[in-house]
């Protein structure tokens, strides 16, 4: 198997004019459910159906450390990490709270968590290292590691039933290496890129600033994607880029979360860019590069609620609108069906 | 029982507290949940519980015809109202599709539509007159078809079970209602209140504004809110605003949808301001004299999906963030109890 996956365009005109068409001869004013129609459209592409159904979402919550949180770029310590891969698992965490609200399946990877987890349902181990490396001092991770990530991602979600992934996350530190990964593949000032993550103060955001302007400097070089992702981390972001390769490929409607989850679709689509036909933009989060990053990427996010959690709680959020874009399609009646008339000639 | 319940203040500065404190206890950074946070405060204020459990919730859709409608003000017949209760009743319209997504309970009220309908469940009779008389030469109602209209809707809301009203309304016409409601008691230009409603062109909404004009000029006079209810219409957001008067003396949480069920709550709120500490805004229409209003009442919209359809639709659309702010109260772990670390000292 190539690592990278050729994910094809998905252009069906045919379908598009009929998934329109359907859209339009529905009981309502022209475009009167607004963004519900984009969304109808999209998800009906995607999985290639007038009448498309959702099958067995699977929320997949891809959890590594950092070498660079020893910087001090997070508020919270690296143990967090475990700590709450530990609270996903046993239904506390707020993405545990909105899967069973949503019967969304809830897997979590330890993609490399600093600790050794005890073995029990709903968790996977595909663990690279205890962390990646301090991308201060060198490259986050290998390219032999970057690589097996990503196949440990693709192999994750080829073996995940249904038609839809929703993407998330844990790693203390991470949304540094999301914020690196956005400036250096758009092309934006990193400072620009950065924000308070967790929750740092003024002064706290003024030395993570520092701090990834020096590591961006360090990696100047690191200019294809495949090289930022190694050179920046992590190891739950890179197998991320190969879960979203492998649900593009298998055409599953893939659902974002915040920053740190983008930033895999973001280094994913820079390599086949035909993955953003798969993609829905769950919500903008509060850290501020995220909404570069959803302008850059041309997506435009269903909610905008100020959340900055990640773990996959943005996308769980707006799951019952593709939920109901679907029904939309599927169950309203026509204009004929209903015997209601259509607008004043 | 007087027409007006007196509406007493919900301030609990205690259960405040305990709410504020539950919430920021969670296993999250402080404020990580954004909007999602404010709502569970506001639900769980409402409810008088710091684990609030949403139940039964009640679509309730009111149902009239404008004699407004003859003056050329809607891009629809009138015939259409009719024609939507009956796809409402059979099933196929957004509200019911959503409704049922959902588990929302929908109720239809025929409040003054211009057509008998034969009894079923689903659908209450609470007819005034086969509409409105027109806005244009006279009161759209007299006083005393508006004080029973209000009373209708009480009297609806109170056999209903369940502890959220959501709200829903259908009557071609009837976005000019509620424009001539916020230009005369948030005291806006008329012109700036009014959009094209179900799909006017350019030419159908300047005839619409002239007609909106020269409605506000000959009922200079009915500057109470009462009177403006009805010399304006109709009798679905009369009826309305009975039952969200009394949805807020029950202490129920009350969904606004778009700018016609939120004109209800505009008329309610100038009667008895502490309506709105039991209102939620779910979304923002794009229909213009919706952001007005809702800035006016200072409500911020949960969703803002160029939805302009009315029905409740909007509101069932939000129904699901309503639910999830309540699990995240009673269902996420705290830090102590999930034994994650605090933010670094």
């Amino acid at each position: 198997m190539e690592l990278i996956p050729v994910i094809p365009d998905l252009a069906d005109a045919d379908l598009i004019a009929r998934l329109q068409s359907a859209i339009d001869n529905k009981t309502k004013p022209l475009g009167a459910l607004g963004r519900l129609e984009a969304l109808a459209l999209r998800i009906g592409s995607i999985l290639g159906s007038a009448q498309p159904v959702l099958e067995a979402p699977q929320m997949l919550v891809c959890a590594g450390d950092h070498g660079l949180a020893a910087r001090g770029v997070s508020a919270y310590p690296s143990d967090v990490t475990w700590q709450m891969v530990e609270n996903f698992l046993a239904g506390g965490a707020a993405v545990s709270v909105l899967a069973r609200q949503h019967g969304l399946a809830l897997t979590v990877v330890d993609c490399g968590v600093r600790r050794d987890f005890q073995a029990r349902p709903g968790l996977v181990s595909r663990r690279i290292a205890e962390g990646t490396a301090d991308a201060s001092a060198g490259p986050a991770m290998t390219a032999a590691q970057c690589a097996q990530a990503i196949s440990n991602g693709r192999e994750v979600v080829r073996a995940l039933p249904g038609n839809a992934l929703l993407l998330g996350e844990m790693g203390i530190g991470n949304s540094s290496a999301a914020a690196l990964l956005l400036s250096r593949l758009a092309g934006l000032r990193i400072d620009d890129c950065t924000g308070a993550g967790t929750g740092l103060d003024a002064a706290g955001l003024a030395r993570k600033r520092e701090v990834l302007r020096e590591v961006l400097a360090l990696h100047a070089s690191a200019t294809a994607p495949l090289d930022a992702l190694a050179a920046f981390g992590g190891f739950e972001i890179a197998t991320l880029v190969g879960a979203v390769l492998q649900a593009a490929e298998e055409r599953r409607v893939i659902v974002l979360d915040g920053f740190i989850a983008s930033s895999a679709v973001l280094v994913a689509q820079a390599l086949q860019p035909a993955v953003l036909q798969r993609c829905v933009a769950a919500h903008c989060s509060a850290e501020p590069g995220h909404l570069l990053l959803l302008a850059h990427l041309g997506l435009d996010p269903l909610l905008n609620l100020d959340l900055r959690l990640g773990e996959g709680s943005g996308a769980a959020l707006a799951w019952p609108l593709l939920e109901s874009a679907c029904r939309i399609l599927r169950e309203m009646a026509s204009f004929e069906a209903a015997g209601v008339s259509r607008k004043d000639a």
